[in-house]
């Protein structure tokens, strides 16, 4: 289902653009268009839904999962995180901005604090190319590192 | 699997005192002991896992699951939430402060703004038993609505 003025099922339609790092069947990752810092992404969910209330539960596994992969793919990434904020701010009243669900990774490194405080208030974009390109990198490592443990 | 200096397994153990909210064969819940708003709950993993590089993907899609039914639960309680934030601080660079993989759930109501900023600064608890009776009820409403629809 898609609802016509939601700007992520635009997206997901192909209609609005994103800078896409990751997609399947049931979920979607992008860059946000204002990053708190570099890398950071949004997993939503293919099928629209406003909140976590509205969200079934099997595709909010779904979205969860992508979310997890991406936060061990950025450790492996060139962009080297050393850990990440995972955040979903569900309803108005949570500071949810964009009404479809949306899982925030928020990469971090060791000492950022000043670079996350800074970047939580300007949120410039960072070379959205070469930053999607690192984190498709990193999910390709993780990939191969979970192909060589089997 | 326990580690013998880690406070959320010491919990898991029964070996230090926690407010559950909701348990089951995989993952426990209970009240943050430094709340930032009354109801915010803590999901852990039953196994011990430092960071989400750690953790078994399908054990971390029991605890997003457990996150998103207390969300909805939250909703449905006595402290008649409006949305909520899920947060999982990855990490000692995001700020991860127990290393025992935790996902935040943070009840928010309309309006809540300057509560929330409070409590984020002073983190105080808000009568533990009736908070997690509410919690426990709200989950026995969803479970409730759940098996009317069916
Ligand atoms: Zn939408
Ligand atoms: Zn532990």
């Amino acid at each position: 289902m898609t609802v016509s003025d939601c700007v992520f099922c635009a997206i997901l339609d192909g209609t609005a653009p994103a800078t896409l790092v990751y997609e399947d069947e049931t979920v979607a990752a992008f860059l946000d268009i204002r990053p708190i810092t570099r890398g950071h992404t949004l997993v939503i969910p293919r099928d629209h839904a406003t909140t976590l209330d509205d969200l079934d539960p099997a595709l909010g596994g779904h979205v969860f999962a992508a979310g997890h992969r991406i936060a061990r793919a950025l450790r492996r990434s060139g962009l080297a995180s050393d850990g990440a904020n995972l955040l979903i701010n569900d309803g108005e009243a949570a500071f949810q901005t964009v009404g479809h669900v949306h899982l925030h990774v928020i990469p971090r490194k060791h000492g950022d604090k000043l670079t996350f405080a800074k970047g939580f208030l300007l949120r410039r974009p960072h070379e959205p190319t070469s930053t999607a390109n690192a984190i498709r990198a990193g999910l390709t490592a993780l990939d191969a590192e979970e192909g060589a443990a089997q």
